[in-house]
């Protein structure tokens, strides 16, 4: 089954909100097995929602809509709906009840006349309560098409899927689809993509589709089949050899996993702890491994050494160091991580110093970076050179110390 | 002139990215004055693409895609575009020699065939070159229509349109547009809104717009006249009413400058030093100060103490305190800011310790947060209370401690 996406409101086309919904949703429906080819965002405006609401008709199954079910009359997507599906409004005695309910519950509004809009719902409609608001979902079922209205504000919309809309799409579906993404580092998208050339030629059930991320590269095989059993044998072989293809590259086939949860994950099972030395970086490692909840079990302090000063003060980068190398060095790196790990009594420390630009700095050229990671009495240091703008410098930094710590953990085992 | 926008990729489709180019583009067109009655999104479909980009043309003046401008096969943005335009695609070496220089630059990283796909673009066409990436950005016009073609990346597509595309686009408008932004800290959206609301009710031109980001209130007001001194003109009432009205919560009418930038500047002109103390954050403070070139004037390092631990032996924060109190409680906050500016031989220092969640721990409720700023041998502490998930309440609390820090500066005055 074919779904498609229309969202309805100014603030959107002007750039004043992000369309979330549309990811929301999107996301719902793939993992319902509703394949999504067209995504519209269109404003307050009858004649235009009504010429995107029939194109959509013309080409998909399941066409839902979200936004403009307010009770002012600058919402019209109820009334161009239901115009375009040949329905009368109707008052529904339900939700005008429910309506009546909410304002009591809300002694600081008042309700207004216009909230009686929200009552009228099309002629044979399925109605879905809005535990959240006042505008009510709206189903409508017409010659094998169904058109769903949703409520545009996320607090309104998502729990309304959630509890509704997700189990009446479910029982639509006849066919399950299964899909996996798997995410590699320490590989560029063009060799990635050299590498698994042959199985993007020959694909069909399942498919493989991939993501350049900075740093990353991730591979979604995606797929479908009568049950999920079925759809889970067909992905087997495929990601099979994935695995013999890439190995340790792969540092996840979870969807939600990012590569620095795996390299938390990583120490937690090791019972190892890790401190953070960043120069360049300013704390972005750190800030990137204390996103994760429960990281603390294994991260417990970071240095931020911006300055050649607090290089010698917090870390102990010998003077001579900075002096005949430059903080931009791979023994100025080296020692960051040697006595950050010292100094912290951690087990490892990662250390970066650098230059993220915009100007270059002792002759040495904007991206240049020396990555360093000491584990086990060894200090392993990497000389990258990283392109782009500042902040694409220093996230390319991070990807590229997290790498390189799980793959001195990997080797050594 | 309408313009509209068209993002291609799949991952938007399946809702494994939020479309936050579209949210970009569609504000920078209505700074320029375009008008955006669609946009879509369609997946790396050839067909699909290409009746979206017909549609599109039939509708409106300025085409933008983007996305699918990548190396592999599954990237035809250009392919389908210049079809649909009748060009040929041709190599231009000039976007050869970029790319190998992308490329030499970045020795981890090999060069494979497909990347020369990169250097192919449309006959006839404005190359417009990607300096964070290697996907070049296109620009074509044909019978009154422009189709302009951007890398998918927000880090490669932002720089590209704000350096190029917007001066190309700014130049076809018959109009001028002159447009403001105010940003505010340390007050919310309702608030601005309550007390704007006669200001936004009058509005004809210029125009006014809010806009709600973490912590912050920007209000966009944009002023249209035949030339650029008259639309000028018509701004300065407008503006003078804002300073009256909101004073020191506006931090900046610099539409490029942050608020780490403006506090980063503010320490700078009163030759003071900064370090930061942060639990909860994790690093995140730091990290956003580091972001702004020249930081190093003013920061020049940073404790994450993310353990009770390491509260105390790096920030000498008392066991007695931890045990009392607990790690999130004024009395620690005080004591990592003060000991912290102590520590550091820094004028200022800036402290948060809290709880981000998602579980809540000793009693105390997720979202609850201490940020202290020490500076002129005084201590201000501020209890918080942000909402959200994780990532929005360490977000919440960076916006906090820099608006905090603003205020004690200020004051001080």
């Amino acid at each position: 089954m074919v779904a498609e996406l229309i969202s309805v409101g100014t603030e959107i086309l002007l750039g004043n909100i992000v369309n979330t919904n549309a990811a929301y949703l999107a996301e719902k429906c793939a993992l319902l097995g509703l394949s999504i080819y067209y995504q519209t965002v269109v404003g307050d405006n009858e004649k235009r929602l009504e010429a995107t609401l029939r194109a959509a008709l013309e080409r998909s199954d399941v066409v839902i809509l979200c936004g403009g079910l307010g009770p002012t009359q600058d919402d019209l997507t109820k009334e161009t709906a239901a115009r375009v599906l040949g329905r009368k409004l109707v008052e529904d005695p339900h939700s005008k009840k429910v309506i009546e309910e909410y304002f009591k519950n809300s002694p600081m509004k008042k309700i207004t006349e216009n909230n009686w809009k929200q009552a009228m719902v099309p002629e044979g409609c399925i109605v879905v309560d809005n535990h959240n608001g006042t505008a009510p979902g709206i189903i409508m079922e017409a010659d094998h098409k169904t058109v769903i209205l949703l409520p545009g504000p996320p607090v309104e919309l998502e729990p309304m899927f959630e509890h509704d809309i997700f189990p009446y799409l479910r029982q639509k579906q006849p066919e399950v689809i299964h899909s996996v993404m798997v995410k590699l580092c320490g590989v560029s998208e063009s060799a990635v993509e050299t590498q698994i050339r042959d199985l993007i030629d020959q694909q069909s059930n399942p498919t493989i589709a991939t993501y350049a991320k900075i740093g990353e590269v991730h591979l979604r095989v995606t797929a479908h089949a009568a049950d999920e059993k079925e759809a889970k044998r067909l992905m087997k072989p495929m990601l099979k050899e994935l695995k013999n293809r890439f190995g340790n590259q792969i540092y996840t086939m979870d969807e939600h996993m990012t590569l620095e949860e795996s390299v938390l994950d990583m120490l937690r099972e090791r019972e190892l702890t890790l401190t953070t030395a960043e120069s360049l970086t300013g704390g972005l490692v750190a800030a990137r491994l204390t996103d994760i909840p429960g990281a603390s079990d294994v991260f417990r302090q970071g240095f931020v050494t911006y300055s050649n000063r607090a290089k010698r003060k917090l870390l102990d980068v010998k003077k001579s160091t900075l002096k005949d190398f430059g903080a931009v060095s791979e023994k100025t790196a080296k020692e960051m991580a040697k006595n950050g790990a010292f100094i912290s009594g951690s087990d490892i420390c990662i250390s970066l110093t650098g230059l993220a630009g915009p100007t270059a700095e002792e002759d040495k050229p904007v991206g240049l970076v020396y990555i360093a990671c000491s584990y086990n009495n060894r200090i392993t240091v990497r000389e990258c050179h990283f392109k782009g703008n500042r902040a694409k410098i220093r996230e390319s930094a991070v990807v590229g110390v997290l790498t390189l710590l799980r793959e001195c953990i990997l080797e050594d085992a």
